[in-house]
């Protein structure tokens, strides 16, 4: 099959790999509709985090090819979306909604997604299938499920979002406009996006942001407190995940509010004597994706929500490089590739 | 009236010095019946905070002298608990239940409740009246209230605790008891002290411990899992405030568990990427004791909870410096100051 690899930082190669196999009975073979390129592939990317050849990818929506011996919920043939994280699914952790840190669990795209096929560990309690084969205009929404949305989505849901809540999004990625979707359909009565670029300050609105403020650190801070009376907001979803915007997070958040984070940290150092002093609640990590999964794709199957706009970019799988290269750049929000 | 200063780290004094006077029309002045010497005051008094001939004290029950022209909802009479927080209960953060963080608020020990006489701001929004005059032994209960077990209490509403819930104590101060205390009292189904001390072990059983935990650190956190299947407790209450504190209560608590922390930070610093992995509520800071005044004087007032055992030495206050020595060497947990 087809796969992306990251030989190093910049270099990014679809190559011939050898096709996945099922390794354990709880696996399943998915054969990928779509797939695409997530903010933190940009972190190797840039050599923030590092990188040897390593597959990539680990957002998918497909058709199960085949399945493990143990197999019961996902049959062939079945169109499947599944969280970045494996999951059984029935441990005291994930009955709790914290799939995303399952006893058993372990990284969904260990095996890169940005490829033709995937073996998706834990099936069962991983990959969730749709009534039936979606339409096509569905494909990007369900895919968006499986990462990005998601992730935004518990980023509200971390943030306490709600009726009557004033809602601060920090990040303009594709997580924090799909945080700005998911603040909408919570009920949220002000979602207050933080950008500086027209064009996704267009879809925030699009998703339901009532103001755009484009400033950022403290003069974002002193923004936000003077949209909300001084207070801050209630809830603020952090969706970067660098020092700046951690902090920029926690001070546009009242005393007693929430913050949500979704941003996968690097670098960052809470001081503790303001995080004390500042009286928020402080809530986030690796999505528990699945948690969301049903609902998500009730929703978008009903044609309720729409997160696919943020793919503003489709290439073939082949060109995934490009794709790279156009996030990199911010010259897209975020890049589908079609196998 | 003889009030307590600190000259200088271990340098304590009871002196001769003005009476407190109306300042501002919402002030009250409340002559104090009893007063104590709070953990936090050790920061100072061991050199960790500076120090420069303070007022000391912040904890006080009494009976209101006076009042000023705006003040309606205590009289000249009233036996009265205050948080160390003045709070005007009424701005929107109050009324969020953030009252330690009200728009209005200033520190209420001020002047100085290790006194015979304090002036307490914001009388109508800080000052809670008992039933009646209270009966001699129900008057170190009461007095508790006012900060150490609010304090407590916020620990454990801030970790979520509840029935079915099991709940790790990082501490075994008056705050980390009166903790043990909360938990039980708000249904958790396991309370695990953590405590190397055996006097306060006994009194950590009496107020609710099932278990006890006697190791630090990475070993006390082994020992936490090992007693909750390897997954770590439910909640867990850090009332100590250190980095080691910190980190062992945010690693002693399961994924999507919650940390309700109530220690005052001091030179802590959070890491960010394990803080974002490990998936936990994390959530504290001062209390805002005067959320929880009216349940917490019905419960004393009706002798359902007796958190005034973690008083084991009473003083008059004009030997307050031997207060201070016996809490520093920890040959008491919380001393009791006469004016």
């Amino acid at each position: 099959m087809q796969g992306t690899i990251m030989y190093a930082p910049g270099d990014v190669r679809v190559e011939e790999r050898p096709d996945p196999v099922i390794v354990h009975d709880t696996d399943a073979i998915v054969r990928l509709t779509a797939t695409c390129v997530c903010g933190s592939d940009l972190w190797p990317y840039r050599g923030i985090e590092p990188v040897d050849h390593q597959p990539m990818g680990h957002e998918y929506v497909g058709v199960v090819e085949e399945i493990g011996a143990d197999v019961r919920n996902v049959r062939v043939g079945d169109f499947v979306i599944g969280s970045f994280m494996a999951s059984d699914n029935t441990c005291e952790v994930c009955l709790g909604g914290y799939q995303s840190r399952c006893v058993h669990g372990e990284f969904a795209g260990a095996g890169g997604a940005q490829s033709e096929l995937l073996r998706v560990p834990l099936a069962d309690g991983t990959l969730v299938a749709t009534p039936g084969m979606p339409d096509a205009d569905l494909v990007p929404s369900l895919l968006a499920a499986s990462d990005v949305l998601g992730t935004g989505w518990f980023g509200a849901v971390a943030a306490q979002t709600g009726p009557g809540k004033t809602v601060a999004v920090v990040g303009d990625g594709a997580v924090g406009l799909l945080a700005v979707l998911a603040a909408k359909h919570l009920g949220a009565e002000r979602i207050i996006a933080m950008s500086r670029h027209e064009s996704r300050q267009e879809l925030a609105r699009e998703f339901g942001a009532t103001d755009i403020v484009s400033e950022r650190g403290e003069d974002g801070v002193a923004r936000i407190k003077s949209l909300t009376g001084g207070f801050g907001a209630h809830s603020v979803i952090e969706a970067v995940g660098t020092q700046e915007s951690m902090m920029q997070a926690i001070r546009a958040t009242r005393p007693g509010g929430h913050v949500g984070y979704v941003g996968v940290s690097h670098g960052v150092e809470l001081p503790g004597e303001e995080l004390f002093f500042s009286g928020v609640h402080f809530h986030g990590g690796p999505a528990p994706v699945r948690r969301f999964l049903p609902e998500l794709i009730d929703l978008i199957w009903n044609r309720v929500i729409d997160p696919g706009k943020v793919f503003d970019l489709t290439l073939p799988l082949s060109e995934a490089a490009e794709g790279y290269r156009a996030m990199d750049q911010r010259r897209a929000i975020k890049v589908l590739l079609q196998p």
